[in-house]
């Protein structure tokens, strides 16, 4: 049964497991496993003596007929573990025949089965080539099963003290033809999948022991796909009533395990005597006694699964704001072009609900008000440039009433069908007389007066992105010489990310285009390698006598910290930050985000091929913002340590219409 | 005019240019080139002093209108040079943005005067990216225009020591951010035409002076889109007449350069004061005298053109076999399913011609006939199997004749159009009693009785890619188990190769499948990185008792010699050996060759993506034979220093029919 029942939580993270080992009888080893709480068993399906070379003829020894379970019992309960021998790259060619054949038997029968999914054996450490091509033959051909690759989070060897992997970045020990670190079990996954190409149905199960590596190693998984952790008993602690617990350091990665989705499997002998139950007899083959319903004695692993149970109920219930996103997360949705399209009511209707945003607008009006005018004698012209259905003209007349000023405001908007919403709603607060309605392409406008304050909320993910530059600059012809623009400038950032799910989906759309396209996203799965960086910056007004060079071009050098270890770009999360007036700012870079805000994800650019950054590397990145009669595009590369290609030339891809 | 004219010299080569200064009178400064011999002038299109923001509106000033010259003079005679101020990646805004608005004109005109291709300035070094996405945006749009980066085929910082260049491999400053060498001037280049995408219509133009680097990293320039070579004067010697002549060295490159469609251009000040000509005087600007045909003075570069035509003229003339391969060169052919399909006449009586081959079997058949049977008093049975329209059938009653020996022989064939030929030939040859003809595929035959010997010619580029592994272990059956296998064994061999131009054509079809596909191609504007080594050997016969496992499985690295530098390898070269019987071997394997043989080609398994291999690294291909019921196919995969996805998964893109 799930770790916990909490409304609405539809986590595949509250399923639990118990990795068992080869048994006859598999209908009694998934009875005594659900009867201790646990809600899936990770199964050997094959007797792990069964060498194919050394056998007689007949089918394998599977671990009984497909009837002893039925096929819903099959697929919901049981995950497929492939024998452990499988050792594709031994010098051994028996052997590897044999772990090939194996391999192939086992699979095949587990599709035969619906299983959910299989757990493959850990590769050998950065030599796993023929290992690679045999699964991703088989990937080519499976319908619905998941295969999960075994990796330790801590190789082996590193485990031997503990605690020595949090400290060891170094990861001395060098594959001596490709130089990267035979220790860091990151690469093994890195190698693997790379040979199997990124394959959507190919994740890691990762084994947890009592060792874990640096924060910097250890955030990188979450980019990754990630389907389950497998907690060995041996990563427990005790506390001081004889149950298992575990370090906060353990506690803190299961419990962000959790909010991506990863399942826990418990795996290992029974360390911690409780309940009075003796774990050396407790087994599954045992008779009933000293049971929990009556059936089967009490399951050795509970007191684990207790204690994975506790690190789930305890979580914090999601925010409003997390309720919010939780669909859109690693999402890809195309970004709006508001200046070419119309946006639907139903999209005005969301953006109106971000009372944070109106409210610093209405700090940045009230501040520029402030500054403005030292008394109430005169009446100040504000315009809202694109001010869609009017919450903007809402934030600036309450600016003007906390601040005890007049103003005549014009509210401008290109969508027709906005200005219709608009009209009404002047009517119904009784603002005839202090709005006047334009329904007019701001760049096109010919106002009657010039404005003191400018106000406009055309700003995107990424800062400039929906062309706001643009507009602003054929706007500040009604502004006047010491007007002031709200906003008054905004930066684009961008930061490279691992976003295996993103760069899946991009991949799956099969063409080059939608590798050159820019999505907005709320990114969740993806580890953010380095702290974002100032892309381009924009102020507005810019009185520079003729027209406004808006084009830019950028080249950002980006350090991974350094116990990181080596990692896997996907592509860039790119954020904005913008100075609404003074000291207001508004925006999503995520070391200054403004708090519970939820109208702009973040932007996700992909890279065509994912770039290997080994440790110790920069990667170098160029972007530019390119201007043409009829559209604004970007176009970006990586330099180093790899050469892209340029992505998105002359916006062939991706453009934002002027 | 052309350097020689040789009875059909299609060759690019055989044009030569000069490089002229910026001129407003292009007309005449064509005539003088063209007065001097030249075929066609390296000419700027527009004033060195030009730049965009300090100029006035109006066009910029070209070098003469497009009236001029006539189109076919434009375009014949004249290679546009764009101005060597352009600096795109200067720190400086204004310089790259005059610079972006420059070359955009620039090569704008040049489409317009139809100019079959342009010099682009050199890059800065390893710090390209502007100036790539600018002429990448350019590529896109291009219709005929060939943009030809020029590249010093050693970095200026290394020329100052004569001679030092040749010597220095290590290129010791390296480039902080991607630690590549700063002074490998190969690397500029690809940088920028990975920035570039590999684009068809971009190439290279080396400048040449009087170093050259080491012949390892001379040799990567031969896989790569070579065009043009700028030959300074410089770069030449004075010989005891007081001509300019060329280093050993360099007369071998040019040479090579020659064979490889290069033009040369000469460029620089004249150095050599010839025929009573002085060159400070002997301008283009200089009036009319002690001119050559009575119109403009002798040409001051004249005297390098010379021996530039004297050095083409001194080539040897192309070999029978040359001359037939010409037309094969770099172009990719589907190889043959000799098993699924059936060969037609035309092929058959290409491959008839290759007397060398026949010869070694026939050496092969005579050497067994001796080994066989101590006297003439027994005959032999001896089957052909494969016999297509006989010549096998041939060369083995020629052996038996020599040796003395007599025969019985079996022409076995499955292609029955083969089969009437074979029928014409015995009769016409009165073999009839010597010679039964076996319409049957000879995985099916039921032989009459078993044979002392089995010839067959069934090997493909790669060896066993016709599959003759598998057609022999079924023909086996019927061979005595003392019986000897013409062909005893062969083995595969494979090597890394830079294949710019192969690269490109497979990238042109737009499609995976072709990445994935190895094709039948005569390499030669290609660089062979590393020495080839062995992948698969099959022997025959090979009386296991069961089924005969050919599969494969090699992991091979590759180490690049160490003064060739970085290389891009774009996919490896296959070739094959076999011994057909004791010491007489047939084979493609460039080291070991036999010469005046035409049958084979090598064979090309292309990289999806290029590897870029550093200097001092190896890298390491893995190689499969896999084999299903109704096919065989290989499948491929580098994992260092890159790791790519496996190629050809479960032979999805290329097989071989069984």
């Amino acid at each position: 049964m799930p770790l916990a029942q909490r409304s609405g939580d539809s986590s595949e993270a509250r399923y639990c497991g118990a990795e068992v080992g080869f048994s006859d009888d598999i209908q009694n080893a998934l009875a005594f496993a659900l009867g201790g709480q646990f809600d899936f068993i990770v199964a050997p399906l094959t007797d792990p003596e069964y060498r194919p070379s050394e056998g007689k003829a007949g089918p394998p020894p599977f671990a009984g007929s497909d009837l002893v379970l039925s096929p819903s019992q099959w697929s919901s309960h049981v995950v497929g573990k492939m024998s452990a021998w499988i050792d594709l790259d031994s010098p051994d060619a028996v052997a590897r025949q044999d772990a090939e054949l194996t391999l192939k038997q086992e699979l095949s029968w587990a599709t035969h089965l619906s299983l959910q999914a299989c757990l493959l054996p850990t590769p050998r450490p950065l030599e796993c080539g023929n290992y690679a091509r045999c699964v991703n033959q088989m990937l080519q051909g499976l319908s619905n099963l998941q295969l999960w690759l075994r990796i330790p989070l801590v190789a082996p060897e590193l485990q031997s003290v503990e605690g020595t992997a949090e400290e060891d970045v170094a990861f001395l020990k060098r594959d001596p033809v490709s130089g990267k670190p035979l220790n860091d079990s990151w690469e093994w996954w890195n190698m693997f999948r790379s040979l199997c190409e990124h394959h959507s149905q190919l994740s890691v199960a990762l084994d947890i022991t009592a060792s874990l590596p640096s924060p910097g190693s250890l955030k990188r998984w979450t980019g990754e796909p990630l389907r389950a952790a497998i907690v060995h008993t041996s990563a427990f602690l005790t506390n001081k009533r004889g149950y298992p617990c575990l370090s906060k350091r353990h506690q803190n990665f299961i419990t962000s395990l959790f909010s991506h989705n990863v399942q826990i499997i418990v795996s290992g002998e029974s360390m911690h005597h409780v309940d009075g139950i003796d774990p050396t007899t407790a087994s599954s083959e045992s008779s009933a006694n000293g049971s929990d319903d009556g059936l089967f004695p009490k399951h050795p692993l509970k007191p684990y699964l207790e204690y994975i149970a506790y690190l789930y109920r305890r979580m914090d219930p999601p925010t409003e704001q997390e309720r919010f996103e939780i669909g859109y997360r690693d999402f890809l949705q195309a970004p709006l072009q508001p200046l070419m399209d119309n946006l639907e009511a139903q999209t005005y209707e969301t953006f109106e609900k971000d009372s944070t945003k109106y409210t610093q607008y209405q700090k940045a009006v009230f501040a520029a008000l402030m500054d403005r005018v030292p008394d109430d004698e005169t009446t100040v012209v504000l315009m809202v440039v694109g001010a869609g259905r009017g919450p903007l003209v809402r934030a600036s007349l309450q600016a003007a009433k906390q601040a005890g000023r007049r103003l005549r405001v014009y509210a401008v908007e290109k969508n027709p069908n906005a200005v219709v919403t608009l009209h009404s709603l002047i009517k119904l607060e009784g603002w005839e007389d202090l709005v006047t309605v334009v329904s007019c392409d701001m760049r096109e406008w010919n106002a009657p007066e010039q404005a003191d304050i400018l106000v406009s909320e055309l700003l995107g993910s990424f800062g400039d992105n929906e062309l706001s530059p643009e507009c602003l600059d054929g706007a500040q012809r009604f502004l006047k010489p010491d007007g002031i623009s709200i906003p008054s400038s905004y930066t684009s950032y961008i930061g490279p990310i691992t976003a295996s799910k993103l760069y899946n989906d991009v991949k799956s759309y099969n063409d080059l285009a939608h590798f050159e396209t820019a999505y907005v996203v709320k990114l969740h799965s993806v580890s953010r390698l380095a702290p974002p960086q100032e892309v381009f910056t924009f102020e507005h007004p810019k009185f520079t006598g003729g027209k406004v060079d808006n084009r830019r071009y950028k080249k950002l050098l980006f350090e991974l910290p350094e116990d990181t270890g080596s990692a896997l770009v996907h592509g860039f999360g790119g954020y904005f930050d913008a100075v609404l007036y003074k000291d207001v700012h508004l925006g999503i870079e995520p070391s200054t985000a403004t708090p519970n805000m939820f109208s702009w994800f973040a932007i996700f650019f992909p890279l065509r091929r994912p770039v290997y950054v080994p440790a110790g590397s920069a990667l170098e990145l160029h972007f530019w913002r390119c201007v043409g009669p009829s559209k604004v595009w970007y176009e970006w590369a990586v330099t180093s340590p790899d050469v892209s290609p340029v992505h998105n030339a002359n916006g062939r891809s991706y453009w934002v219409g002027l």
